[in-house]
């Protein structure tokens, strides 16, 4: 993989170039009200054995266990995605057309593959939404929740680079929300494409941080307080 | 009631002579591929002691009970909602603002009062959207599976007539499905709301249709074959 | 239209009492960060002759030309819409199937029949968004610049009441908005959708407020200055 | 070039051989019911010298002049895309966010530059969209226009492949409408990104086809004869 690294390394460099030039890949930047959101953490992605199982969760888990962590600390809104159908035959399929790209019919609702992986599990009193395509917005009630929490930003996570975490990014910027990616968090189940995904998304729709720098960030920020919290839900 | 009534009729007839001097209260029309939608027939709504308790239940029940059983032996799709909530306290709510103006808090997700009322209980196959919003089809995936399915009319039914289905049948039509309201199977829980928002509805947004028409449609409607629930699933 | 008036009146009591039994009519009230939206101000609803033309317009474009005043001195943004349709003919309409129901083919892009009526135009750097449903949020980028420009109260103004601003105003706080709709500033063109359209939306979507509340409010809500709107620009 | 494509073909050909044996790379396959969708063939993209200028239109532009051709001989809905904002200053601003990552204060409405590119300029009676953001479908009303048009499938062209043209093809399924790209009337300003999202794509989103596979379906598709366009508007 290093040889294919190096090569995608060099179109990226060539291709920011261009974009530099051109006056793109600026920074959107941390707004003051942030939210997570984990995009399909859940054992068919998590875990071995699964059409949908990814790679990388060795070093995603941990990640995501700190950003909660850090989030907590704060009051700081976190959400959940699983993707699941309810009707996977006949005439009142919840699958829309994706089961005709993807192997979607094997998510049932309500079985433990697509419950959210325990390592990193909902405590209570967070939400869990499960939505029916790529993004996270896409068919759900997110952007309203987030809004209505008066949430600006939105850090994700998850899987996969190549389908929902990137659907969800383009999404999050177009309904005016920072997106910004966790470079380390991130992850899929084939070759390149979390490269040269994170690169399409920083040259156009959000930042993509180091964790860190996302720790970082979660550390500064104002706590969500009671009184917020209370007025959010007043 | 009858004065009040009456003077309703007053007003309704006068509004007409307007509306059909301007050119509007046209008539929709039926499309060929119909579905049903149900909206909120779930036991807060339908059974007594709820604050959504609505009245008309007599008459909704076996009306939906009669087009179930001729969208049943056509292959149709049949949609139910209900209105329900994971996290009803803290930052991380999914009642958006809703909770400011009407009592949703008491609609705990997997609760009773939320599953739809067993006298017009989905079969196997057939699909609940869980919605936080009044519209069914807003913030879910409601407009999606029903494109896919290739639908063209929605048939709707429920509560409340001054939020939920009227809202739905708003965004039926912006959606560019043809709705029709059935005007037996829809109810509220105060006086007056369902004369005048079917009032509203049928000069504006949908036809609303006496349930013996709606049956009569859906009995010659071509029946969805196995074909084409083959080809809408394929 | 007095008698008409005290009938509606003995409703909204009798439904009042229920609703404020069953915990509804909340108020909603204002958040900090508002902005104006003008429902449909086009000269084909403002102006005589049209078959969209309301009534009313003596007390709604003064209310308005206070409203605007209040929010310019602010900086408050100000959104107008208009409906309007490019092609209304042939297999690429932009009408949907609305033009099934009402007379939308009247109303033509690029007339002056859909031209912000000049009583109340637009300033430099205001925006009209140009609509082709009710909802002035339905296909629309409006939810997405009031959510990065930070906006969280709407203040909501127009016609027609029983069409395009009540569809606005329950859209409105299901994308998590606050809707305060100005009584003396919403419209119609027939007797009685005004009122009763007014009482289930106080009921259930948002505070109906009168126009001198409003003005109290905008007068002591903080001014977006230059960095707060450079904040939203950066 | 040609060394950089052959890195990318070694990984696309390791990780198809991951997608088939997970049983993703499926064929969505063509529908009845097509319609045309252009993605910001405007001068800004289509021509040198902007910021947002693309590469390949020597391909791209005689290719999508064939399509339309094929199209408009079906009587075929033709949709076309530009990106342009009316205020890009100020509280009142309809960029949203997306100034703040790619410099879209440039294509300002009703200038040359966003203007669709007369070499391919619609005909009378077809319709240009102005979207504000990535996707054609996002805060546009395209989906509810060709939801009532009976539209099942959309034939995507245009720029930029890593943007614009990707973002619409995960909404187009996620609609309900199956995407079908054509492969030789797509392009972007950098290199690699075309490929990459292409097979991004195929794998999950939509079918990437030939242009001659597109041009024989819709030499093949049944025309859309005056009585279904009528129906469609009746």
């Amino acid at each position: 993989m290093s040889e294919i690294q190096q090569a995608l390394d060099t179109i990226f460099s060539a291709d920011s170039t261009v974009y530099q030039q051109r006056g793109f890949q600026r920074r959107i930047g941390f707004g003051t009200r942030p939210a997570l959101i984990h995009i399909d953490l859940a054992n068919a992605w998590t875990r071995p054995g699964n059409a949908f199982s990814c790679d990388g969760m060795d070093t995603i888990i941990p990640g995501v266990q700190r950003l909660n962590d850090a989030a907590r600390a704060k009051g700081i809104p976190i959400v959940y995605t699983t993707t699941a159908y309810a009707v996977t035959e006949g005439p009142n399929t919840d699958m829309g057309l994706w089961h005709r790209k993807i192997p979607v019919e094997v998510l049932q609702l309500g079985t433990d593959a697509v419950a959210i992986d325990e390592r990193i599990a909902p405590e209570p009193g967070e939400h869990v939404i499960v939505k029916k395509h790529a993004s996270a917005f896409f068919g759900t009630h997110l952007a309203n929740m987030l809004r209505a929490a008066d949430v600006d930003t939105v850090i994700i996570t998850g899987v996969t680079m190549a389908g929902c975490v990137r659907h969800t990014t383009e999404d999050a910027i177009g309904y005016g929300f920072r997106p910004i990616v966790v470079r380390e968090c991130v992850g899929d189940r084939v070759a390149g494409v979390v490269e040269w995904n994170l690169f399409d998304i920083d040259a156009k729709f959000g930042d993509v941080e180091p964790l860190e720098t996302v720790l970082d960030y979660l550390a500064a920020v104002s706590p969500r307080t009671e009184e917020a919290a209370s007025e959010a839900l007043r």
